[in-house]
């Protein structure tokens, strides 16, 4: 059955290696007769700073509150233009695949802001009005496979285990834990390019193989097995004693 | 003597705690006797995005290569004056403090562009034209202090050792040890405020009181002694073996 795959992006250089990436994501999806929505974050000019005009009609004139604005705009179907139209690819959407550049060990603020601006009071957090109920594994986007494509300028050892810039998975955590599972999405294992400044065109031509399996496997491949808030192993948002014993951290989280 | 203190922030509403906070830090420091310079990020409509926008006069027009451009326009003092200048005050601090709400665990866009567009080639990275030679203690801000004061929404617990959101100092990691620590800062501990929707008068009362403490030991207070990268404990950007023995992870580039 054919499904719906979301392009995040975010380089404004058509010839660029992430660029390249997307090209390539296009063109395997469509082959495989998928539908493929595309958000060009630099070619949509997407407004990465979340600020007043976010909310056309407010809630109190006086006083910008970001949480109690957003539930307004949210609930009254009043957002921009330009965040609901994200809001509704992603609804469509069975994954979603962000292709970036690592800036500073993090996403280039243009897509940072997609993720403050998109994720709504009511859609992203705040789900059906419940706090935190609904979080971890649950939410507006469960069951939605999420995978990130990240360029990165540096070599692989400098993220590996012990390298000196910490392990790029950890460094995602903020990422693929904070901002796609918690409103529900299974995160797929990052797929990161590294040395990008330096590779011939050979390397780029195994890199977009490896690639190409990838997402031959996004439907198949096993996501990171995040714990759930709902399935038993928090109390009161605390890993229980007995899972991951006398641990602490990060990676407790991830159920190995 | 006097000391000069960059203080960076990044919300628009002058009611948020946010900047209850940052109008505290200007008046204790300005008691103090110091000097204090101000980056309102939101007030100044910082640019987020860093684009061809950065690079008025291009060493190569067909392709907009970040790394190239950022290197050409900061050796030859063509960068937009918006840089520039912040550029000046963290050269001219001796500390810099950021002030910024916690947005799904990270910082909010205009602060991530701040970093993005500030942070250039030969500048924060690249110095001296001698690609990682000087990082991770060694660099253009060696020397100088930097503290995040930052607000978040949800409660302490969701933040601890095994709180579910993951501990917040590592959640920051990617910002204190590489953005920070990366250009030579010495990074404070994150002081945090939690639960920020919810607090009463009299917390507020206490946690601006806490704050003031922080602010007095500025220059007292010990850093987060993260291992430097020409401090011998690295061996090619790998933690030698008998550091941290079979340990993993970001915590492993702190020495305990």
């Amino acid at each position: 059955m054919s499904k719906t795959i979301l392009i995040v992006y975010a380089h404004p250089e058509p010839t660029s290696l992430t660029r390249r990436f997307v090209t390539e994501t296009v063109q395997i999806l469509e082959r495989q007769g998928q539908t493929v929505l595309q958000s060009d974050l630099y070619g949509m000019g997407w407004k990465a700073t979340f600020d007043e005009h976010d909310f056309p009609n407010r809630i109190n004139n006086d006083r910008l509150g970001f949480i109690q604005e957003s539930q307004h705009a949210y609930a009254t179907h009043q957002q921009t233009q330009d965040v609901a139209a994200e809001q509704d690819k992603l609804l469509a959407a069975d994954a979603v695949i962000f292709h970036f550049p690592l800036w500073w060990f993090g996403m280039p603020a243009i897509l940072k802001g997609w993720i403050d601006r998109v994720y709504a009071y009511g859609f992203a957090y705040g789900y059906k009005d419940e706090g935190n109920r609904y979080r971890y594994g649950d939410g507006i986007l469960k069951g939605k496979r999420a995978l990130l494509s990240v360029m990165v300028g540096g070599p692989a050892e400098d993220y590996s285990p012990r390298g000196i810039n910490g392990p790029l998975e950890e460094l995602l955590f903020p990422i693929t834990h904070g901002a796609l599972f918690f409103p529900g999405m299974d995160v797929l294992p990052t797929h990161a390019v590294y040395g990008t400044g330096k590779l011939s065109k050979v390397s780029v031509a195994k890199e977009l193989a490896a690639w190409r399996l990838r997402l031959e496997n996004l439907f198949n491949e096993s996501s990171i097995p995040f714990r759930r808030q709902n399935g038993g192993e928090y109390q009161q948002n605390i890993l229980a004693d007995h899972i991951a014993m006398g641990k602490e951290g990060l990676t407790i989280h991830i159920d190995h």
